[in-house]
């Protein structure tokens, strides 16, 4: 087992990561930039190492001055977390070069997945289903209607310059298909100067839902269940639960082997997340797989029990896993808590915390980095920190989530909180009745 | 159900409570006197109302006040938590008088098992096993004989009017006894001039274990499994945990049963608990009843995900239970963090907390009232925080309440913190081996 590992990373996930580690009996390091010399994760840590000025590029994305961390501290492994150089390829390679593990998979996996292109191809070739559409662009009507047979209507024509909703026309039936290709082939020349199209099933009523797994350096690979991460703005996971409302023990059967069957397909290693996009009708498409652990990732833990941190420590460090998977034995749900200003855009709102209250009891767990008195820096992402509840049914998750949320009292700056409240009053959300489109129209004027 | 609950009560139970009734959309009253005026949950209930000044009897319980606050408020039940008057027959019986339903059993339950001797006396009777012992003074040498025969060896013999040691004797066989007799009724005359004597089984490597019961008001009663309370100072518990590192499947179905039959004698409704002492070979002998909820309940809560707050005001409001027992699902411990200097013989250590890091994280719950800039009072019990944490084995709960221990900052007053550390490093509690004497020769010297 490692000795010591450095943690690449600062925040809620540092400190995460830190916390097993003390509990593997794994001595840590802390980098951090010159704007977190005041943070928590710089406390715990056993030893902690400067690594440059704030800008993440300067500091947390600085390739050189993590390896030179790492040697100068004696640090045998490297914990990359999420964002920053957790799917950086580069770095991964920098740490073998330089004798380092690096506790994900490997440089060539990470390369792999981070192309779009090529990873839905490695999927598709490995049996996953991607979202089906025509190969490129579409080069007659007749192309066009024989693709839609192919692939099922309803499909969706796009614009090849496009953007903004621009050229783009879902067609239900081959009637109406003439009509949209005239009308959708008009709009993007006048739109863009180019008329080309390509199509692609349209999903109905998409649901984002994703299944964690997990791979050892043997081939054994796993799956932990779905996490429903369709509540989003902007494409941000705001709030992750599981079970999803909407998951079968069949589609989650089905949905895992998929996962298992994709992560096989490159010999994955460590932990990994498959993103599918789910119709209404439960026929699911791979998205994206991220290579990395992620934000969401206590939904799993608290779900399964699993420590994933550590399992990632021990499978980086060859340790076999048992290759059984792990269904969600309570209903478990993450807030994130931005500070934001959700009735202005989202504007972030970083400054100084001037009194807090972090809720507690029974079912509550919060990873966070902040106290009473922290400076929020305005370099980084605006996640403060993450509620993850759980309960013994969808109903007591929603009220005790509720419940944790009104109880949390963070000054200083605004936060999402009235955001989640709000989203857990309403009642298609209660009902699990949503998609990734439900906060394209919600009202956030009364947030202010 | 409820519409309103007074608590009638302070610190991390009256929050504890309110964080439940608040899941449950029931609105609550907090009462506090005039040192609590500050507290959380006087900031976190609906309404408060203050009941007295700072000395217990004043406030907390003043009978007359906390009535008078519940008529006031329209209060159509009261939560008396623990300590104070959880386990006073005259409130029970003023709350009935009043038309105020108080969540716990009647008042008569309360009041046959708080006296000791008719408590023991309803349970032999109904078959649960109570210390054998003499029924009163021994009338002789010969007598002792005959009742140490019948309750076989090893015995203890006691002073009736004893205490400190004096007049005590441990006799391991027969031909003990005759010289045993003699000489603790030369010590017992000496000491107190009163030579009677009295005969009890003497518990070898005893460990406290209590049974959590919960009856309803239709004569169904269920048992949670047990709670291995053993690590004591003064009979104060410091470490609780489950399943007991002693339990075996057979012996906690023979003490679930035990309790179950115990409750069932008295017809207890509510959240109980059955106190026994169990000796090295599993014998296993009642000491009390709390006919309340413990400090403790929370271990029971994180092992088997039942809710006994939610539950005590369900069959308060008169629904039924399953019946069915539950058996703990994930290892859990409970510190108790008290506000109190180990070094000096646990002198209470009152005051400002000047600075606050409550731990997190996987598997971690805390359950206190404390904030940074909380000034402890001088008035009350001395435990001001809980920290309750789950894993999957015990060698993951030891490191893992471990770490969370070194994570908590709490500067101005002194801790049992780093006692609790302690605790969790010695090898005999690593092991699973201790009894109630573990603490009587522990070295606290070097935590001052």
């Amino acid at each position: 087992m490692f000795k010591k590992i450095l943690i690449a990373n600062r925040g809620e996930i540092a400190l995460r990561i830190i916390r097993t580690c003390r509990e593997m009996g794994i001595k840590t390091v802390a980098v951090y930039s010159t704007a977190d010399k005041e943070s928590l994760h710089v406390r715990f840590a056993d030893e902690a190492v400067c690594i440059g000025p704030p800008a993440g590029r300067d500091s947390y994305l600085n390739i050189p001055n993590i390896i030179a961390a790492a040697e100068i501290t004696n640090a045998d492994a490297i914990h990359p977390g999420y964002g920053f150089l957790s799917e950086n390829a580069k770095f991964a390679q920098a740490c073998i070069d330089h004798n380092i593990k690096f506790i994900g998979p490997t440089p060539e996996m990470i390369q792999k997945m981070g192309d779009k292109a090529t990873a839905k191809a490695t999927m598709r070739a490995a049996g996953v289903p991607v979202v089906p559409g025509s190969d490129g662009l579409l080069e007659s009507l007749e192309h066009a209607k024989k693709t839609a047979a192919e692939i099922g209507y309803p499909v969706m024509m796009k614009a090849t310059a496009g953007g903004g909703g621009k050229g783009m026309r879902i067609v239900r039936s081959e009637n109406e298909l003439e009509k949209a290709w005239e009308s959708a082939r008009q709009e993007a020349a006048a739109a863009f100067g180019n008329d080309g199209l390509y199509m692609e099933k349209f999903i109905e009523e998409p649901r984002h839902i994703e299944i964690q797994v997990f791979g050892d350096q043997y081939g054994k690979v796993c799956h932990l269940s779905e996490r429903d991460c369709s509540i989003q703005r902007r494409h941000q996971k705001l709030i992750e639960e599981t079970p999803s409302p909407f998951m079968t023990p069949e589609l989650r059967k089905k949905m895992g082997e998929a996962a298992i069957k994709g992560a096989q397909a490159i010999n994955y290693e460590g932990a990994g997340t498959i993103e599918f996009i789910v119709d209404k009708d439960g026929n699911f498409y791979f998205m994206e797989m991220n290579t990395r652990i992620q934000v969401e990732h206590p939904v799993t833990e608290e779900a399964t029990f699993f420590d994933l941190i550590k399992e990632q420590i021990k499978v980086a460090a060859g340790e076999p896993i048992s290759g059984r998977n792990y269904e969600p034995q309570l209903y478990t749900m993450e807030c994130r808590i931005n500070a934001e200003d959700p009735a202005k855009g989202f504007m972030p709102s970083p400054g100084r915390i001037t009194n807090l209250h972090i809720p507690g009891g029974m079912g509550v767990r919060v990873d966070t980095h902040i106290y009473a008195g922290y400076t929020i820096p305005p370099f980084y992402d605006s996640m403060i920190a993450k509620l993850i509840v759980r309960a013994q049914s969808r109903e007591e998750l929603i009220v005790r989530t509720k419940r944790a949320l009104q109880e949390f009292v963070i000054e200083g700056v605004k936060t999402t909180i009235p955001l989640l409240i709000k989203i857990l009053d309403n009642e298609q959300f209660r009902a699990g009745n949503f998609t990734t489109r439900f906060l394209d129209n919600f009202d956030m004027s009364d947030l202010a």
